[in-house]
């Protein structure tokens, strides 16, 4: 018997790691002989760069950038194990938490660094990208990351752009000649599960500043350079990238990507199981087991475990979906590929006993013991 | 795919009928198609003679009796379908419940309406019976039961005993000569869950004698009573009540069914289950599911899910249990015949909020619906 396993974190409680060995050892308790493959599980946050070079045995590439603010910075990427594909967390590089709260200011912080991690992906050869947004400390529209990938911004008196989102007001030439050479040879996927425009009421400004620390005043002063920067690129380059859907994610970066370099926005879980060669780990698999911590009607918006249920159902495998909540909407699960979901709670409990972590990885074991007596059971029977 | 249904009352929440009402439908929601047979369980307490009159389609027959304090009652026991079978619950003649909590004595209670009970079902030419001791209000070792089906014993006067447990240090003859002719004819075999001598410390003045209304006095007294009896029983008909375990059961009536009528006493549940005809149901059934509320290491001391599991496991059919609460222990339960057990909680509640009938009918509907889309979904890639 061959299981695949891939479970998300539930959230507060396990990580995708943790739900993943719960739920093996629950297997082998019950089929000791069972293979048993576990995939971490991440949706282009906080996760994906170690689930994906756990996933293919991949490694860590570190190297000296510019933070957000400009000062030096140690960021590290994943190369994954087939020497082509690197992946990449923008936070890695510009990410709200390496700025101390005083100083969020998405006026100046830059996402040059994303773009320095990028070239040096392309100078080691990488021709596929995969992109995670989220979680930046930024709203400069990705002029940063594309100037450190040689493109360049100047006002009318010729002067390059600053870093940070105050100088998009002020372009008024973008010049791509001095792009590097290597972009053109990579294909760049971007893991996005927002769909906001790059400016107004729903732009990255509006929406996004506020948490990044701007002002009231910062975030109508943002909006207005986005906006200017849209137009720019309509007017210069004729692409309209105010109404790609996520051009507003991570301060603008989805528009430099979707806009400038060529990239595709995709849903982000589907792109890392994908990326982590998920329909080849399903190969021969008898059983997938999937799960979070509440599966509810949200878990049909896109995220992992409904991403895993669809490519196993591609593959026709039964699908069991595990979680510490099973909330009534769950049902409709499985018109999406889920072929049966469980609680992992053994009886009454406070949801604060329910989310301690050894119980937590006690009940998904115990509940993927009972499950595999049940389905080996079964199996020896026919 | 045929499915039998044999869950135990989820006590304070679901009778073992709603109980097995709710997975029935979470059986029929997944396999619109399966064939399912419903088995309301019981142990030969309280609700015994309606499961079994269910569960073969037999009927009710009510007469007059003598009650506990020797007023006429009516009282019912079942005649299975077979029309040789009759199925009596002793408390229907002589239950607690049936003497108001200020005149509960059993110095003056009795067992006679059990021995009418018994009489009527030999007149109808009932030769097997089966017995379901618990929940009486006397401590007369039955010499009641035993009077109503013509036994005698006298004093040292020649006077015949009274009703109640006082007239036992009295006896000084036992005479069998007239007793009914058909309990010769008849098999009688007694539900039985406690091991209890019929006297001394263990024994049932001393332990059950108290919360049937008897002082401590009359405790003592009752005792010495027993033990007398137990004497008398020895030295005539040389046989020795008082190590048969279970003697001590509903005030003695153990006694005089084991050592008098040549009574077996044994486990209830799977004598009702034998007598529920368990095993020609089970026949060419894919999957059993029992269960009870609360599922732990008691459960392996002789309870209904049990012995459904040992029946069903004696034929090789998987065994499915369903509870509120699974105890770490139920994991004992695998050696004895249980494939998997699961609990019905959908996620974090309180025991009040788990217990609501209505949440634990979801509970079960819901767990066995989802249990059933995986199991037929591999039965189809089988």
């Amino acid at each position: 018997m061959k299981v695949v396993i891939a479970i998300d974190s539930f959230k507060g409680s396990l990580t995708s790691g943790q739900a993943n060995e719960a739920a093996a050892a629950g297997v082998r308790d019950a089929c000791p002989e069972a293979a048993i493959v576990t995939v971490p599980l991440a949706d282009g946050g906080e996760g994906t760069v170690e689930a994906l070079v756990r996933a293919t045995a991949g490694q860590l590439v570190t190297l000296t950038v510019t933070g957000p603010l400009g000062k030096p910075l140690a960021a590290s990427y994943g190369l994954l194990s087939d020497g082509r594909t690197a992946v990449i967390e923008v936070a890695a590089a510009c990410g709200l938490t390496l700025v101390p709260p005083a100083e969020r200011d998405p006026l100046k912080t830059t996402t040059f660094g994303v773009g320095e991690l990028i070239a040096d992906a392309l100078s080691r050869g990488c021709t596929e990208l995969i992109i995670g947004l989220g979680g930046s400390a930024t709203n400069d529209a990705g002029i940063g990351m594309l100037q450190a990938l040689g493109y360049s911004f100047r006002d009318t008196r010729g002067l390059e752009a600053a870093h940070g989102g105050a100088a998009l007001t002020g372009i008024a030439a973008i010049d791509q000649s001095s792009a590097h050479p290597l972009l053109a040879h990579a294909r760049i996927r971007v893991a996005c599960d927002v769909d906001n425009p790059l400016h107004g009421p729903e732009g990255a400004a509006s929406i996004f500043a506020p948490q990044k620390g701007a002002s009231a005043e910062a975030v109508e002063q943002l909006d207005r350079g986005l906006a200017h920067f849209a137009a720019l690129i309509h007017d210069q380059l004729g692409r309209d990238v105010q109404r790609i859907p996520g051009a507003g994610a991570a301060g603008g970066l989805g528009a430099a990507f979707a806009g400038l370099l060529g990239a595709t926005l995709t849903p982000g879980a589907p792109l890392v199981l994908e990326a982590a060669g998920f329909d080849r780990l399903l190969e021969g698999s008898d059983f997938v087991i999937t799960g979070e911590g509440r599966l509810d009607g949200q878990t049909a918006r896109g995220k992992a475990p409904l991403a895993v249920a669809r490519a196993a159902s591609g593959h026709g495998i039964p699908v069991i979906a595990l979680a510490g909540d099973v909330a009534p909407q769950a049902a409709e699960l499985a018109a999406l590929g889920i072929t049966a979901a469980f609680s992992i709670v053994s009886g009454p409990a406070s949801l604060e006993q329910a989310m301690s972590p050894a119980v937590a990885q006690d009940g998904l074991r115990r509940t993927t013991k009972e499950l595999f007596r049940l389905l080996r059971t079964m199996q020896r029977r026919q």
